[in-house]
């Protein structure tokens, strides 16, 4: 039962510079159980450091899948959660470890993909990244000293998720249907913005950042089947009043 | 505050093998705001590898007490804890990492010192060392893999430390401007209507759930000014586009 669960929650280590870090976060991982590991174009992987630094973990690192961007390796995920240390000037909405894992395991026991995602051990996520993301999960460090070596924050993060397994929680759905994809919501945002385009509130050459906090505030809100349709539906409809003219 | 609370736990590290894990675990306690490292007979140190896994913890190993035994470094301390990743033979008071962190901070707070003994990377503790222990903290791990890296484990209890600690400091909302009020909201709806009347998409002879639909999305995601503004214009806009018609 708990590997069931475990299966559909997705790691991903977003443009991993020291490939001893990719071996600690699959230990880190297995020790707590999790063991879906995916990479976004690391630096140098597969890597006998790597290796060397699973100790016991090479079934996740024999596993591993590496994709060229996060936007394919979260194609099929319904909750996608950026990790962060250091705050952001653009607000996001942020998350506490232990509410991030609730709601990643609630996902999980009905059988839907789920992500977290770390970024660069220098630099973090970058703003398109981010928008592949639905909420920032925050780890709370010292003020003077937050610099958290990835596998740390990677053992943390698992750790949240397997305390809730141990425990034998049961975390409850108030859903009334299940939370779109993220390939279903770069279709949304793909229709929205030729919508923006066409009634004239978005200007292809002066963008601004409108897209950007669009995605924000519908990525916030984690749409569910039924709401995708509505909003696809307006989309349509704005569409065509526009052609009418 | 937070320093002055944090600087009665003392995180004991018996017998380490390897020096790195000596830095890796002073850089996990400074990421948490824990400073005070004590070390029972290492079998390497000081060491440049020690320093060099450290990145920027240096003060913490510079401060280091070394002892000859567990006796001599818990001599000031009222409460004591020995960390354990698996289940031992002989029966022991055992405490979740949440639960043991609560019973640290309580201490400390009153100005006693306490501490938290992890023991060697192989073996652990022994029985002479767990006489000198009040309770055993144990962290939940995969049953078929309970490998924890010393300096992960002494990365969680030190997380579950700096949790409580920063909770009781002030959260902030990460909000570029605030959240709309109420009555916003209704004038939104208003104009949400209207559009979708003007754009064919609602029939008010025959509205089915649509704007329940929309209002409970809308207020799930908790709007603030800027994205309000965007999603007026969007609107003026899409009314704008049906009246050239």
């Amino acid at each position: 039962m708990r590997n069931e669960i475990m299966q559909h929650i997705n790691i991903i280590l977003v443009a991993t510079t020291h490939p001893g870090n990719i071996g600690a976060a699959a230990r880190a991982m297995k020790t707590m159980g999790v063991s879906k590991l995916k990479l976004i174009a690391p630096r140098c992987f597969p890597s006998a450091e790597a290796t060397a630094r699973a100790t016991g973990a090479d079934d996740i690192l024999a596993a591993v899948e590496v994709y060229d961007s996060l936007a394919g390796a979260v194609e099929d995920c319904r909750l996608v959660f950026a990790a962060s240390a250091r705050n952001r000037r653009i607000a996001w909405p942020v998350c506490a470890p232990a509410e991030a894992a609730r709601q990643v395991l609630e996902h999980a026991q009905q059988g839907t993909e789920v992500a977290i995602v770390f970024g660069r051990e220098s630099s973090g996520l970058n703003n398109e990244e981010l928008e592949h993301c639905n909420a920032m999960l925050q780890i709370p460090t010292n003020p003077g000293f937050s610099s958290l070596n990835l596998a740390a924050a990677v053992q943390i993060i698992c750790y949240e998720l397997c305390k809730i397994v141990a425990a034998d929680q049961q975390p409850t759905t108030g859903k009334e249907t299940a939370t779109v994809t993220m390939e279903q919501m770069e279709m949304f945002y793909v229709h929205l913005r030729e919508t923006l385009i066409d009634i004239g509130y978005l200007d292809p050459e002066k963008p601004r950042h409108l897209m950007r906090r669009l995605k924000r505030l519908f990525n916030r809100v984690q749409l569910d089947e039924n709401e995708y349709n509505i909003l696809r539906g307006m989309l349509a409809a704005a569409q065509g009043a526009e052609d009418r003219e």
